[in-house]
């Protein structure tokens, strides 16, 4: 594996072995030196046609965490906004010296051009295209759950996948990526998933993906869940048809305080509750249910500086690229 | 002492361990290897929500001299715009790694709510909030002014106070942090400051304020002064009923030729003139004052590096944390 | 020399000792460490008043691999669109510790401005001005043309210069402080440099330049080249009264497929294709000819850092200060 593009063609072994080194990535963290020279001298470059301060700048800490030099792109006001084409874009990158290119692009599908066009060598990251992937959000959702199962579970978290896990995935899955990359990597990870939505924000297809589909949070919670994870509603994409108003929304599929209780009332005293962030408190989520001791939202944004660090240390270390297809899982161990 | 958001509970000894340790800094850089490995591994956040970039240059300048990692978050953009509380922001910021918050924010009081909340373990520094305070460029003006006078006296500088030192501060200081922070700073190094503005250019409560109020920068300077320190006159906080117009302002409260020709009629030979920049020249100062030998514009600008230098070092290796509340000055020498 | 501001004064002997000194920087950059410690604890400031993300990330790549510290100040939102003067903005980032001021400025002559007015100290690196001077552009593309010449020649390139190299530079020769400052340094290094444009498209007083001037791609091209280099067309300068049409522009001085057929037919297998990025493709220059392999576009972009590591190095360590006025050639290979 050369690139990070998405979660649906991520093999088991990649998973676990980007999971887990993201597992040793923390560590370091923790200890007195927090810095790694791993990637001294190695390039980043963050090339962001859309505006995401959160998803740079954490991209930006594990770079720089292991030693790289960092070097943001903002397209706006760039040789871009004078026209010149992604490949021509790309290919300057990489003839200044870009090791690693960390994309996040409005359209769907631009970092799997970049990468599988022959245009560059350097390692692609998608870092979220359009409505398509965010597999470093994924990869940081999962860390987050295997802590969490594998500590419920009693059992070493390296090495470990979720099956027998089960996670809500409930809002606006019609424009989220999240929910797309999330859905093939639980699945890969052996979790039962249970989308949950309003009509007019499923995509067409949705029966097809590995994962249950209903339009009832109540009643999804009602059957026991382990994970709900919120979306966001992104209030820039939406207009009037997909929903009646935001109050009916936070009543309907909001994470509210009602909600919050029912989880209590239900004794699932173990269920955690995610949140990609940024959370609009008050519509998918209640700001009791995002400070509650169950919200992992702060745990999600930690741990997405360890995944990333891994995914850029795999990557660029050729790591990745040498595992053969068919290894057991205590190989990365 | 944790976090640095003003000067008025800024205690004597804390000032003067800022003061003296900025000396050390300062003698760092004019040696041939310019940076000190103090602050390896940690990661220092411009949190900018306003632009300033010379605050901003001198704060990453001064972390990357301490070989800290530096991450520029301009709240432009940012999910900040799509509404995120500061609360999330600063979660966030610390969940990936943050160990110092640097904040501009254009609302009084919001670097106080950052630190006193319990929201973060970062050190907070308040890089200027609204027209509140302005700690660093208050440390960085004592910085200057101690230079001076205790060169003046033929004393050490360090451990030294402005015991007897008069500093008027003129200009638009009902819209100045810096003039706030520089007034209860001066108080407790024991300077006698003089405030002259024109009457409705001053806030209301003035005469609370630990120093004299006058509205006639002439009579002031005839009573004998060792530093002047002009204020920017920000004119995108103005409107036509604060002053009559550019000209009279210049002519009655600005630093002009005149003026500059005042001290020396005065026999004032020592007096400096300071500037927290950028300037208006021919508004608040003439050319000929701002590039005069007075000028102090540019050690401004450059002590500005070691007072972050310093007040960086000093939150994060816990060494404000750990002095006692009453230690004799001598104990920071 | 202290400054680089230009190339019609830059003198055989530093234009030598810069393309060999980044002759040894793109070595560096093939081995395995890629960093070199050449400038710790120096401070490179990128100072734009015009957006160029290439050349922006060049230059700090550039710099980083010699393990600088960079700061990017854009004018935009600074205190400069506060109404600083240049003066003032220089100073400052002077007294801040800049070490080299990487200047972009929309106006001719501010570089030579800020580096001959004696107010800072601080080496004065051109990154473009106006439609005055691109240096660091001028010697990146020399850099390019001689790899590829001496190569032909079967000779060394430390030390050679460009003599009998016949080059072509098409197309908006008017806005292009690209060819200005090409038409300099080829001189200085012995080729022999063909301007083509549109006569709306040539500067008053060309005649004086020491270069042929044509009208006619085609009769050009005939004659023999070594290297056609074609400008970007500007379309953001540019109004209706320059050309006709894109097509038309396209048609009569762009390199096209029909162009590029030609050269093979006139047996010029050797000749190569330069651009200096962003390409308007199928303006200027046509996919075909831009992907070609006689295209060098993407080693321009790479020779860039390496030019721009030896420029940097230079300044800073002092050799080009110390250079003799008239030292023999060999004395830098």
């Amino acid at each position: 594996m050369r690139h990070l593009l998405g979660t649906e063609q991520l093999s088991r072994e990649h998973t676990l072995a980007i999971l887990d080194t993201a597992q040793e990535m923390a560590a370091v963290g923790e200890r007195e030196i927090k810095k790694l020279p791993a990637l001294r001298g190695r390039t980043v470059v963050n090339l962001f046609f859309e505006d995401s301060t959160r998803t740079r700048i954490s991209f930006e800490a594990a770079a720089k965490r292991l030693s790289a030099d960092v070097i943001n792109f903002s397209a706006k006001g760039s040789s871009v906004s004078k026209g010149e084409s992604l490949k021509d874009t790309a290919q300057t990158l990489q003839a200044m010296g870009a090791d690693a290119v960390v994309i996040r692009h409005w359209a769907s599908g631009a970092p799997a051009r970049l990468a599988t066009s022959g245009w560059i060598d350097a390692a692609v990251i998608n870092a979220g295209d359009g409505t398509h992937a965010h597999p470093t959000q994924a990869l940081l959702d999962a860390f987050t759950m295997r802590a969490h199962w594998s500590k419920l579970q009693g059992i070493p978290s390296v090495g470990a996948d979720l099956s027998g896990m089960r996670v809500l995935i409930a809002g606006d899955v019609l424009h989220s990526r999240v929910a797309r990359s999330n859905v093939w990597l639980l699945r890969t990870l052996g979790a039962h998933v249970t989308l949950v939505a309003p009509p007019t924000l499923l995509p067409v297809g949705v029966e097809h993906w590995p994962c249950e589909v209903t339009y009832d949070l109540d009643a999804a919670l009602d059957k026991g869940v382990d994970a709900v994870m919120m979306l966001r509603v992104q209030a820039e994409r939406m207009n009037a048809s997909f929903f009646p108003s935001t109050r009916e929304y936070a009543r309907r599929w909001g994470f509210d305080d009602a909600r919050l209780a029912r989880l209590d009332a239900l004794d699932l005293k173990d269920t955690i509750i995610m949140h990609p962030g940024p959370m609009n408190r008050g519509l998918e989520i209640s700001s009791a249910a995002a400070d509650s001791p169950r919200s992992t939202v702060l745990a999600q944004v930690r741990n997405g500086v360890s995944v990333r660090m891994a995914a850029l240390y795999l990557l660029l270390s050729g790591d990745l690229r040498e595992t053969p297809t068919t290894p057991s899982v205590k190989d990365h161990s």
